[in-house]
């Protein structure tokens, strides 16, 4: 059975890369007065501004802070690379805990050549290495699985079930799982991987677009919901009967869209969001 | 433990798709000049060619006929649609008949929107509605579990455990697996599904080629072995552990590798070989 649709905003996020062009004041102004409820911020957003103070704007703007993207790419072919991973994942938690965003999304990182499976060691070692930063400050972590067509330089964790798996390993309270629909629907395990994350009560967040076709590139050319193959009402559906009833993320990387105009675009985003979701 | 170095051609197969620009009677001539034991015939380069004489040309060169690529497709919106896909596959048995092929590999299929698990079970269907023809012919079948970025309208079969899957439940002598490192290097139960795939007596055929980082075309930027991040004498290990001792054969698609000269590439494509396989 598939999710009914939402008649409400309540639960609708938007990442900042959704909109590009906007910058951090422009796109919590916008996304506030058109009604949606959540914002996730991406670290670019906020270079060369005070965090804590964008955290208030965010506020003043009745918009909750979901989460701060992006933590991860652990692996490294040296020690000291490896390091400076950690260092940077420190950094990403305490932004996040200055931002007051109570979730840092990891992509969790690959090596091209190194074997997946030292990779997979490293970024459990990684995140093993920052959990005193989650506990200090109370900020989580979220694995997101990573569709395997990134499995060369950008995540070994390519399904929710290895993702489940490492949560399972690190039995961290701060360790869960976003879940993304772009990632994940392709996968003949996701309706028992998803169902097995909510019984770990590791379903920490989920990520919401659409696979066109055809997709022309590898990074930039994600669908609006609607717009692909994706059944995300059916992947929802799964999703809520775990549970969750956190935010809907709209977290589309495109070319083709950063170049509409953005007002335009996020009325689109909205529509597409009540006839898709 | 990986594979050791292969040290001799006997087991060296090229699709003629990877010389694209060769007619079949040039990378017939060029294949068996140069010590290429094997040829993977694309339908392409069939057409306007009587089909048994192109077979005994090639017995001729000393070259045997490996597979024929390809048939699948089966999934579609109508009845009428799908059965369309069964009469080409039934062509494309007697055709690998004709030829002296004794396996076509299945590109199975998949329809934009249509649920998966509704393509899957189309593919079943088509597969079942050829079997006759291949008892008759005594021509066999390779499920080619496809790269999960080609889920929405290549393939609904996309792990080799899915591949097995279907092998066990189709459980016909003429139906087994073309494996392929393009498509399933990434996959974290690769090996335990080469291993299954062997004790169910269903590992037909073995590709290789590479996976460039970055990869800039979703189909024509495959990589020749060694220019890479697939660890291909692992895979090898693990198919040869399973005591297959079939043609290694070479299946690369690159728009950049069709437009060097062709013969010195085929040197590149032996000495990768021998470099990397």
């Amino acid at each position: 059975m598939k999710a009914a649709p939402l008649t409400d905003l309540d639960r609708l996020c938007i990442h900042t890369i959704t909109t590009k062009p906007w910058d951090l004041p422009t796109a919590a102004a916008k996304f506030s007065a058109a009604g949606v409820k959540g914002i996730t911020v991406w670290r670019d957003t906020l270079e060369g501004r005070d965090i804590a103070e964008s955290g208030r704007m965010l506020r003043d703007h009745d918009l909750s802070i979901v989460s701060l993207c992006r933590g991860g790419f652990f692996p490294g072919a040296t020690a000291a690379e490896r390091q400076k991973a950690i260092d940077d994942n420190r950094k990403a938690i305490a932004e996040a805990h200055a931002l007051g965003a109570p979730l840092v999304v990891l992509v969790c990182g690959a090596v091209p050549g190194q074997p997946l499976s030292e990779s997979r060691k490293q970024i459990a070692d990684g995140i093993a290495a920052v959990l005193d930063d989650c506990a200090t400050t109370g900020v989580k972590l979220g694995i997101e699985p990573l569709h395997p067509m990134y499995a060369d330089s950008r995540s070994a964790v390519n399904t929710l079930g290895q993702a489940n798996d490492m949560c399972a390993q690190l039995d961290s309270p701060y360790v869960g799982v976003a879940a993304d629909v772009y990632h994940l629907w392709w996968d003949p395990a996701l309706e028992t991987e998803i169902a097995r994350c909510g019984e770990l009560d590791k379903l920490f967040a989920f990520h919401v677009c659409d696979w066109r076709s055809p997709t022309i590139d590898f990074l930039n050319d994600r669908g609006l919901m609607g717009e692909g193959c994706i059944d995300i009402r059916q992947i929802r559906a799964w999703v809520e009967a775990t549970g969750y009833r956190g935010f809907n993320e709209v977290e589309v990387f495109s070319t083709r869209l950063w170049a509409m105009d953005q007002d335009e675009y996020l009325a689109k985003i909205i529509q597409a969001y009540r006839d898709h979701v």
